[in-house]
């Protein structure tokens, strides 16, 4: 029998009303054949400073190092803050890029998000793709999934009450639980 | 007589030892003439959360607001980090834009990075004129400034050693400075 996916999904804002925090918790709500999925805390992390990381690592740094070595793939779940990535989510990139180990390398990913704008991400999730070349995380191609108008699809308890979208992010996950599958080690 | 153009100085690093603090402090001692230049700590930011904007800043953010609230120009001089905009400096970004008063909008920049490798920042600039987008920067387009093989442009205590790089370094202030002079109301 083969084994479950291990996906760690970010959510790249701290709102505790965030949309995309919304999003992650319907994604997690799917409860997707084959995938194991646990969420990272990032927001108890330091700004990242090479001379903190000399100095000795705040928990937090370790905590988001041991889920990422757990991963064999990522999910992000993130708004887009000024056209790009969000500092908080880059600030744990950088933090999990520099672990030993090179953490992310060559695992699978994917990355969808949520605005209340029409681009549900969309400038986001192309910079994404960016660091990913960096990062060497392959990154699920389709379905790309931007959420836009997101006030229009969770109810005010933040209850993803759109279908289409639902089964979206479950393609999304589908899509990255298979590219993980792809990239096991052959028995 | 012209008022000196009042220029914020951001250092996307906070490594001691960083290249770009160095870079930074190379551009200060350039003494530019029309030019009133600060540098801007965001070391002390949290990580960007709308509800503690809500629930009450600390001091650090409105410190930063007020920087860029006396700034007509802002020099951002920043490291690539896994190919975009640091985390840290993103951050920033993300506190000074939601100020009251639209506190980037219509102002002159420029930006410019150092790193070990051959390209300099380059993608971190490229990410950054995006953003600058949203911000309503006026980015300096001529020259474009980066700073690749810093550790040969450096000495070991920080000190730029390097005569091309003081020339561009120059001219990439005066180019801010003029252009925030052409951005001035007329009188």
């Amino acid at each position: 029998m083969t084994e479950p996916v291990r996906i760690l999904a970010i959510c790249g804002s701290l709102r505790a009303g965030s949309y995309n925090a919304a999003a992650l918790r319907a994604i997690v709500a799917l409860a997707t054949e084959g995938v194991e999925m646990r969420t990272a805390g990032i927001g108890e992390l330091p700004l990242f400073n090479a001379d903190v990381e000399a100095a000795g690592l705040p928990p937090a740094v370790p905590a988001l190092r041991e889920a990422l070595g757990w991963a064999e793939g990522v999910l992000f779940v993130s708004p887009e803050y000024n056209h790009s990535i969000p500092g908080v989510l880059k600030n744990a990139i950088e933090w999990g890029s520099r672990g030993p180990g090179d953490l992310f390398s060559g695992k699978a990913a994917a990355v969808t998000g949520a605005s209340t704008g029409a681009m549900g991400s969309s400038r986001m999730q192309a910079h994404l793709r960016n660091c990913a070349v960096s990062l060497d995380l392959l990154l699920v191609n389709r379905p790309e999934v931007m959420i836009g108008r997101a006030q229009d699809k969770f109810d005010a308890q933040g209850v993803l009450t759109d279908e289409p979208t639902r089964v979206y992010l479950g393609k999304l996950v589908v899509a990255l639980r298979d590219l993980a599958l792809r990239l096991r080690p052959n028995p």
